[in-house]
């Protein structure tokens, strides 16, 4: 098989097939039923108190946001659609079977067995949704080979930083901007660091959309920005802190939105509104509140926090994606380093600051719950006082907020650390021959890796058509 | 700058960042967590008990329909799809954010706070709901700047209304056919009526559907539909109510929906069914069970209203808005007027109806609960050994059935009175020059006020790929 | 009135007023409300225990799964996606009324009344789901007037086929794969046996894609494969069984998922993964495990299935249908018997052998509530000892796991003997004239019973416009 071949009849199957078998094999080694799961143990138990219905929701409203959020955003190109959303499709769905058993290592795993219920599909989903934002910095420019191997890695790397940052660091990050998004981003421009392509500067005449396209990624975008309060508060405590979680995104989203519409008229000649603005920028929000998504921050605080998310975004699409792309070789094709990266970041600052400034003069005992390791440890008698009002607290590190500040920071450096470092050796094993990428010319076009319909040739109007017509009545006119 | 300019660059940038300007300092002033979210006040309370559980998934539901159901609704035009699905976007956005603090001042203020949480998104929601019924009445007609104006007025006019129906009249009104629906209808109404344009009597060219946009909106349509019973069902009581709001909901819909393809063939020369219909008609039946949805109307009758329903609105199409265009200067883009005007007064009576035959051989005790203000006033003897049988029943206002229906009508005349002479004055502020309103010939035109993509001029098919050949080709024959 | 005229005018009204009023008149005489949703029965129940909030949110996912998956999925034709849409909306629709009658009747009636729920609602539901899988078998080649007769009498073998192995023959069958998935298979096939047209053999000019439709249908796909874990877990046990179908579900589909793209790329010539196998086959994971989907079969067992449904379906997709059509004269359009016919014999052997395997050690006292009719009858010592493990325990038949082993197998025979011959007759009525039946030309044409956008004739691209500069400049070249 020539190296540079793009025919994936053998190599997508045999990956797939090596993949599932060892997925399946571990599966029947080491994944069992949880407690929620397992019939042994229910005689005791009532059935609707099951763990089941509080979070099936939430995790209902993440695959929306996965399955078709994500996979009609992708699909803005004009002739990448099948790409974007099939491939989204494929990614999503081995990365989450594959995280399951990852993270389950890492975080579900007792007695050498993997214990399942919806919890783990709802911390897999978060895996995948940095799997998929990663995606967005090379969409259109690898083969489905790639970005199972792709995924393959970085589950792997995530789940080790999710170990350190939750399980070692212990921070505070309910809406993973740190972890997830901060992560995915420095991942993405690792990778895409590494593929590389300076004929991409120029341009590629199939890096457009349609009409068509453009209207199908807007309707991503509204599911994406619909579900994100589920996607924020699916891993808070629950009650108020989970309640909170929900109007903050809320709020953040809104601001983010008609800010990110008045960005658009303002940073265009012509007043315009640009729908790749309105398809990206408006999601900032969602990202900025998302450290501090479950602390007293104030509604006016998360307001601000989604106009701030917004200015950067847009600013970073304007201004830092071409320089990042002709400067530093950073080609970050949906430009997630705005939506992701610089908003993370915001996010992970307002984070600090909503830690230093809590106490129990705004959360009430509750303080020791939000940041359960600024709990008292055991055996300090303030433990004692506050079990009175909260009998089932659990006790903690007894951190000062500060502490819980440092490691904060320690846990963003952690982050960005592993996941560029992660992202560059992914890079570098993507480069290896014989994973079917597609050579310049053939980036942002099906026609490479799908069988595409009849009227392929015409998806972008008159350009197109004009062109057969040219060629048989031999004109030299151009359409207007 | 020249008020017929339709340059956005400074416009709405300005509008927006003023409008953010007073948003944030309102809520960083006046809005505060509610006691279901306020972490100082939950350590006496059950997290799974918080009010955001019995809440979330009508918020969740009702956000699909705003975002994706009217979005996609809104983008039938061939060449407005960006504007009506992207513009739908931002208003909803607007909106949500300046109904919190207004319906805030209203319904949910006491220590000088605007208290917020997951139930005030919900009267949020519908408050954004009637703003967008009202936009289908100029729907592509408007710059965002106007939209967004009469997004802030319809919001005041709307509060003031929604407070002297449901805490100064108290009328019954679940599924909000008087509130939302003809509020929503005669205000749109009383816009489109001083933003007359005479030519658009003629048609226009651009008025027209595509294949895809047709597909699209049905699909918007489809959404609504599944979501409307958590619509209907939001604000009633918890139990009993809101199981029957769902199933009402449900079966009135269904009735429409076979109906509305019924006299869509029925009407139509060539017995063809028109996707018009489909995307409007279909959904009739969720309006008529609207008033009474809560209320024991037993299936076979919130079935009736589902068909009456469809009829009128079908006939409203087909001759009544023609007539409204022709000889009363109300051009009704999408006949919101028969999908929620015509409906909501046949709403309004069939909930009057139910009103007056609602007694305790049907109810029970409950009676007392959907009808509050029925309920006996404190001190009477009769609410004591009611509460015998509800412990937790609230005394009312001992009113009659005819009393409550005599109630309903007022509210019915005090409502079409406030939106219409609203509707009316908010359209004489938006012919105000400098707000980007487009010429006739503008209208329906992505173009206008978006960088459309590369195919934007072949989105309807042979006609505009035709016109190129034709400029170089120089032929005349037409496509067939 | 001609009888191979396709107007219809006045069949279609005809049809569907009759039917209105044969529902409406039984809806009056015979539905009424159950006990969660009559008002005069609420006055000691506490209302968040009203059963409406245990089902809502899986009766809303099956609507989206009905309405928005299938209504997508089967808009996969380049011109025939507004029957597809359209016609999937008023099917649904008028099945789910139907549904809550005839099912009601069987299930729901006592006092002579349907006792109407949320759970009618949901059995409707399924009920739905299965006249729209027939609806696959014949999708394009008929008109929607049998359309609804043909789910007139489906919906009413169907009901006598539930009540036979439900409450008869009395099986496990969580997921429906025998009582959906199979019935509608060989219903679906029985149906288009009869409707056989010779010369759609050789294919027929419309039967294609476009790029956006294969677009659209995929978002079909994704909504099905999103919500597939709420319908096979609608009607389970609540608890760790509905807990356990919502895992293995997930895990199936996943598993399936991969493998339709691995094998998609292998039997393709070129390697290019095809649209109609990432719409189609991915899902066949959903349905391998619908018969065991409550079980304790472990999840590597669930992932297993998901392969097992993929590679049946993928077979039969690429030599089953092929040859069904020629050497037996089964047009199966969606190709349906590979993605609920052979998914359902495996679902059904491998629920079997779940049966056979269950045991006391396995599930614990559990068992015996998952699997009801092994519990001990009434009067039986063991089941006085299991009652004090699980108190609500209730009395079975005492059947052996080979017992409800030969009762499944029973069942599978019995459904498919109905479902067969209730087809093939149901194909006897629409051969009917007067029913509006396409021709053979008119078949996958929207044209035909719909008023179709401008844009229509050139939803294909190039070939179509083609057409229109060769009539006028009188070419020969034919486009590349």
């Amino acid at each position: 098989m020539n190296k540079n071949s793009k025919n994936l009849r053998v190599r997508l199957p045999a990956l797939i097939f090596i993949l599932e078998l060892i997925i399946v094999i571990l599966y029947f080694c080491f994944v069992t039923y949880d407690d929620q799961t397992n019939a042994l143990l229910q005689n005791k138990t009532l059935p609707l108190e099951n763990s089941l219905y509080q979070n099936y929701t939430f995790f209902a409203d993440i695959q929306m946001m996965i399955f078709i959020g994500f996979g009609c955003l992708l699909a803005f190109f004009r002739r990448y659609g099948f790409g974007g959303m099939a491939f989204n499709f494929l990614v999503a769905t081995f990365t989450i079977q594959w995280a399951i058993l990852v993270q389950g290592f890492f975080q579900f795993c007792y007695d050498w067995k993997i214990h399942l219920g919806v919890l783990n599909l709802i911390n897999a989903e978060f895996a995948c949704a940095v799997v998929l934002i990663s995606f967005g910095a090379v969409l259109g420019k690898t083969s489905p080979v790639q970005l199972l191997i792709m995924a393959l890695l970085e589950i792997l790397v995530f789940s080790v930083t999710e170990w350190i940052v939750v399980h070692y660091l212990k921070i505070n990050d309910a809406g993973g901007s740190i972890l997830i998004h901060i992560f995915a981003c420095y991942f993405g421009l690792g990778v895409t660091f590494v593929l590389y392509r300076p004929s991409l500067n120029e341009g590629h005449s199939k890096e457009t959309t349609s009409y068509q396209s453009d209207l199908l990624s807007l309707m991503g975008t509204l599911f994406l920005w619909v579900f994100w309060p589920s996607f924020n508060s699916a891993l808070t405590l629950k009650g108020d802190d989970q309640h909170r979680a929900v109007l903050h995104t809320f709020i953040g989203l809104s601001a983010s939105t008609i800010t990110a519409f008045a960005l658009s008229s303002m940073l265009s000649k012509n007043g315009k509104i640009s729908m790749a603005d309105v398809q990206n920028v408006t999601l900032a929000g969602g990202v900025t509140v998302g450290a501090s998504v479950d602390m007293m921050i104030s509604p006016a605080a998360a307001y601000v926090l989604g106009v701030l998310g917004c200015i950067a975004c847009m600013l970073g699409y304007k201004y830092l994606s071409p320089f990042l792309a002709r400067r530093l070789r950073i080609q970050d094709q949906c430009g997630i380093h705005n939506l992701h990266g610089l908003t993370g970041l915001i996010s992970t600052f307002a984070g600090i600051c909503a830690i230093l400034v809590a106490s129990e003069e705004i959360y009430g005992p509750s303080l020791y719950q939000t940041f359960a390791y600024r709990a008292p440890p055991e055996g300090d008698p303030h433990l004692a006082e506050l079990q009175k009002l909260i009998p089932d607290l659990q006790a903690g590190l007894g951190r000062s907020a500060k502490e819980q500040a440092l490691f904060q920071l320690a846990a963003l450096a952690g982050t960005i650390a592993l996941s560029a470092v992660g992202g560059l050796l992914t890079g570098l094993v993507l480069k290896i021959p014989f994973l079917a990428a597609p050579s310049d010319e053939q980036c942002f076009d099906d026609e490479l890796f799908f069988a595409v319909p009849p009227d392929y040739n015409c998806v972008n109007g008159p350009q197109d058509v004009w062109s057969y017509v040219l060629k048989d009545t031999s004109k030299t006119a151009e359409p207007e």
